[in-house]
């Protein structure tokens, strides 16, 4: 029995037209496969608006009222959803995160799945029907609605893909596919035919907008082939797969990744004992803020620096626990610079090539940007560069390592 | 420990702004008792946008993706709802339909509450909480979303009031009252101070919009105390008791209910043998439409007539049923009339006092004001009169029982 997963992000379903059009794509694949699993995220602009809502009431609202508030979004898709496939003549059932048992952890605006059950997804799949899903959601231990962060309804997808064991998971959204670069950038950036796991999950991790770096760990963890592609246009994406097929030593830099959406905060002068940088990065993980970047660098004097870079969104709360930690590190100072760019090249070659780096700084330098930071993987390189010059930055390294050629 | 149930409808939350202010009504109910349990409707419109996103859709949505769909309002007011009392500095908490367990038959669209669980809201209560209810759904005994009938957040309030045993349920509006008759029809109108559950029931049976009948009936059958008021101006609404403390006997008429918003049907000539009202009404209750006065005549040729009425916006359905009724019942013809106002007085004094339909047709004939058909209760008298005479005759009565004399 054939099974496929689609999910169709907010753009996808943005008005009662487009939910039409992303219903005759539905049962064009019902026709196809065995059997179809959609998940879908909230109508283009519902959730801001509940946000907003929200704003209007408080400044600080509750983490467990939010998700009861924006859950509702994905709902009023399903069901817009299941009545469009029905009126194309085909059965579908719609379901929320606890219909389908997407069970979670009890962190409200982020939770984490524990477990899928899927009982009855699997109940209506036999009886023949297209099982339409709300992305973006789940049911925690303690039986309240919570939602997985935002863009998490790729994570939703691809969980339930891994869950029922999926033959492929389609990922529809309002771009062509994965490119080498984001075309608004850099206008010779080109789809990229196929890529790997490994690859997708830096990339994710470095700011390109295309996956959640979560939907990617779950991917690549239970293997969920993967093809992201355009609802708007009917032509094959970027597959997504654990090891490519042919040319893959050719690949040396797949993309190049500016996010100009981090913040980068020191501390500077802090005493160089063991477990401080421990200490620092617990508490701000116990907020739930993703560190990016981190640099330590030893001073002659036995004090310690450290930089890290979180996204601006969580800036504040950042510079919250920082302030809170003053007692316990005491550092000379905490600084935070909003004005920087952070610029990266991924590409699975990079682990059997020498001199990948050494190109990138050369490129950078000829061109006169300077380097502020660097920071490495074993299939990455980031760079943190002055704002104004991470587009520049991201040109120029597109055209060193000749992604416009491909 | 004291406990009181407040139901707030969709004008009363029809905004953040409106939502900030019923918070503050809450809370200071919450100073004066140790319980409060907050039942809320969707805010203003929000329930019709959904309704008309249906329609964008398909003219026959299914009835449970409707209800999938129309739910997600109430959980957009409880979510705001509990932000704004969290936000006066009280705790509250808010909870869905399922998760009070509602529990329903699975009639969607019209579901009927079998029972009521309800730990949660003990166990937040006793934590000192508000809590708060999306009013107008519940959970079926499939697990499915369902939803209570248009109108249907008051069941919700008095069912959950009589489930806790709460002293009193507080239902907001945006009238001041249960008036003598609609203020809007005969401006001298007079605001009622307490009434009894079985006025209050012909009433709403009747078309009065400020109670849908079957909140009635479970008020009456578990003696729920209501205090109906508005949440736009702070003055004492009217008490819906089971029995009044005084002038009982004075009251003959309480109140004049004009209808214009039903449709009467005739199923004229058809043969005159036991169970064809039966099977005419049965097949008609099947489809879940209510039927308001009936009147059959027998003619001379052994020959029988049926008229009955039924909301305008079942009309179409109604139709369908007789139509599919032709073959078993053999009328000789089917008419249809939407061109009546139904006009009724209600009072529990009529039960001892003769005259009162008297005085009635008589102020009526005097008024030339023509009646087409009669139906009585215990206490209450509904003609149907031409559309274009329902205010006059309205007007007429109020008068004639002088109800803008209290």
């Amino acid at each position: 029995m054939s099974l496929i997963v689609q999910k169709y992000g907010g753009s996808s379903v943005a008005n009662t037209e487009r939910i039409k059009h992303v219903a005759k794509l539905i049962v064009k694949a019902r026709d196809e496969y065995d059997n179809v699993v959609v998940v879908v995220s909230a109508m283009g602009k519902t959730t801001d608006n509940l946000v907003k809502m929200a704003a209007e009431i408080t400044d600080s609202p509750s983490n467990r009222e939010m998700d009861m508030l924006l859950s509702t979004g994905e709902r009023i898709s399903i069901a817009l959803l299941a009545m469009a496939i029905h009126s194309l003549g085909y059965d579908a059932i719609s379901f929320t995160g606890s219909q389908v048992e997407i069970i979670t952890d009890t962190s409200h605006t982020k939770a984490r799945i524990l477990k899928i059950g899927a009982k009855r997804v699997r109940e209506e799949l036999k009886r023949g029907k297209i099982v339409v899903i709300a992305g973006f959601q789940g049911i925690s231990t303690n039986n309240d609605v919570t939602t997985l962060g935002r863009g998490a309804s790729d994570t939703s997808a691809i969980a339930i893909a891994a869950a029922l064991g999926a033959d492929e998971c389609e990922v529809y959204t309002d771009v062509e596919g994965v490119f080498t670069s984001d075309p608004r950038v850099i206008p010779q950036a080109k789809k990229i035919k196929s890529i790997t796991y490994e690859e997708m999950l830096e990339m994710a991790s470095l700011g390109a907008k295309v996956m959640a770096p979560r939907s990617m760990q779950i991917a690549q963890r239970f293997k969920v082939p993967l093809h992201i592609r355009s609802s708007f246009i009917n032509k094959p994406g970027t597959l997504v797969i654990a090891k490519e097929r042919e040319k893959m030593e050719e690949a040396l830099v797949r993309s190049v990744i500016l996010n100009e959406d981090e913040a980068k905060i020191s501390i500077i002068g802090i005493p160089d004992k063991s477990g401080i940088a421990g200490t620092i990065f617990s508490r701000i993980a116990d907020e739930n803020i993703n560190v990016d970047v981190i640099i330590q660098n030893i001073s002659a004097k036995g004090m310690a620096d450290i930089s890290f870079t979180v996204a601006k969104e969580d800036l504040k709360r950042t510079l919250d626990v920082a302030d809170k930690l003053k007692s316990i590190v005491e550092p000379k100072k905490i600084e935070c610079d909003e004005n920087i760019a952070k610029i990266s090249i991924v590409g699975i070659g990079m682990r059997t090539n020498a001199g990948v780096a050494a190109k990138m700084f050369q490129s950078l330098g000829e061109n006169k940007i300077n380097i502020r930071t660097i920071s490495t993987s074993e299939i990455k390189i980031s760079c943190l560069v002055d704002k104004k010059e991470g587009k520049k930055a991201a040109q120029v390294l597109h055209k060193a390592f000749e992604l416009d050629k491909l």
